[in-house]
């Protein structure tokens, strides 16, 4: 690896509202960022990358960008983004970006989504962070960035639990250089069973309701059971052992009571007919619950309601 | 009231599904009956009362029809066969057609839906009954009847729990002399939760997830959803002194597997754009089972999903 001072090499998997942003922003920083694309290719190829932020508009006319991994030059970090939906593919793609010192870092919303990639290139190279971002891709190699956009990163190995290692601090920089707004935390588990304490009731319910988050925090009742499911979230996150305290869900209530109307990125995954990242954010917080003994009835309600939904949504259409 | 071999005189409010087909049978077999209508009101007068039935189709082509009830006689029974979400018109209907001995049978889904009856003319003039039926209005004055049509029965005055009354025996035999499958039973709260073990799943989950039964019973998550609702409902019943058997449930389960693809009617309320009977069938067991010390978690979503879908099916049109 590099001096401490160089900025690392990058692989960014997926060009969409994760990829393009973030990846984008680094290449404009100055690393080196070669993009893993697939219906994007040749857009991407011709036209480059073009983001519209709150954190000011660019272009990048010329991306490296590829359609096959085994084409792609080891790199320093691999930034997982796309839908945990495709994390099946990552057995044929990491192995072609990783050198012994590579570390993957998995974008991507749910719980324990970083196990795909641990399965592929052991679990000590891999590291996992959440995006609070309202981000999404609006046409081919074209990102539209409304607000937020902070990540909040942390070690996957459970021996690494609650350190703030180095090589965090090297993503920190090269992050913070190009204008991320980042947050090493000394606890992934944490900040991944807060973030589903969104994720839960709000992507779920904006499918199961078709309603945007405004619709939702209007409601009465609807507003009720958001909270409900996020004292679960609460709950469940209790029995495995991680905190998320109450004032975590009245600020997660208020936040999104003050959001601009927002469809989430579930509610635009169903209405594109994609399918739903159901295990990622609701299958694998349930087993993890009831494995500690709890079971949330509330989100396994509406996890099979989901599943029903998305077969439906999806029926005699390529998975 | 009449000597017990004559029939009983019958008033019928709502000339639906329900209405239309007892009412029409009782009237066909030489009772007599006075129906009230409101919007098929001109149709009926006109036009007369059409009935296909899978016990056979009949016309009456002139029947006793009345738009407004301060025209209607005293009689010895009036059957409740509108939706409860009009219930609350029951004030200025009943005292026209209620003398010291008339009955109020009730015939509507939900628990705890003679309420509105009883608090008009006495609670112990009131009966109460499930219709196990498939049957639409598919027109004015225009009733087809396409499978089953059980009715079971009993009093609703507490003191008269446990008693088949003569009263009872009144009804049986004018019902059972009109074709009609009827079932008197010693208790009602036993019938309406029976009933509810079915209403509160597939009238749910129907609107909810836009399907059909067969659509529910055919997906794994969605059918172990059902089963699950109708396993709390026999713990609401439970807790206010009812049994509903695991037996009852399996039961329920086979007759639904078994059943023809049918659209419950709360879906048909939906798609008509028409109020759901949220309270009757959600709202009063949530209730109860609370009362009794027992929280029925996935029917209390279920009910507040339910009226964020209500709410918004009919915002803008009068309630």
């Amino acid at each position: 690896m590099q001096a401490s001072e160089a900025k690392m090499t990058y692989a960014v998997l997926g060009v969409g509202a994760v990829g393009g942003l973030y990846g984008g922003l680094l290449a404009k920083s100055g690393c080196q960022v070669h993009f893993l694309a697939r219906s994007d290719y040749q857009h991407l190829k011709q036209h480059g990358l073009r983001v519209e932020s709150v954190w000011g508009n660019f272009d990048l006319p010329s991306v490296s960008v590829y359609q096959d991994a085994r084409a792609m030059p080891v790199v320093d970090c691999v930034l997982v983004a796309w839908k945990t939906t495709s994390n099946h593919e990552l057995s044929q793609v990491l192995p072609h970006l990783c050198g012994p010192k590579t570390m993957v870092l998995v974008l991507q919303n749910g719980l324990d989504v970083e196990r795909s990639a641990a399965q592929v290139v052991g679990g000590e190279k891999v590291l996992g962070g959440c995006c609070f971002l309202c981000s999404n891709k609006i046409g081919p190699g074209h990102v539209r960035h409304l607000d937020y956009g902070r990540i909040a990163f942390g070690e996957y190995d459970s021996l690494l639990r609650g350190q703030i290692t180095n090589r965090m601090q090297k993503i920190k920089q090269d992050f913070s250089l190009a204008g991320i707004d980042v947050q090493p935390a000394e606890d992934l588990w944490e900040v991944r069973w807060k973030k589903l304490a969104w994720n839960i009731p709000f992507n779920g319910l904006s499918v199961v309701l078709s309603a945007d988050t405004s619709a939702l925090m209007n409601h009465g009742p609807a507003s009720q059971l958001a909270e409900e499911l996020m004292i679960e979230v609460a709950e469940s996150a209790a029995a495995c052992g991680v905190a998320v305290p109450e004032s975590h869900v009245q600020q997660m209530l208020t936040y999104t009571r003050n959001m601009v109307p927002y469809a989430s990125s579930m509610l635009l995954d169903y209405q594109a007919r994609r399918p739903l990242e159901l295990e990622a954010i609701f299958g694998n917080p349930i087993r993890f619950a009831m494995a500690a003994g709890y079971q949330p009835k509330s989100i396994q309600m509406l996890y099979r309601q989901l599943q029903f939904i998305d077969w439906r949504n999806r029926a005699g259409q390529p998975g």
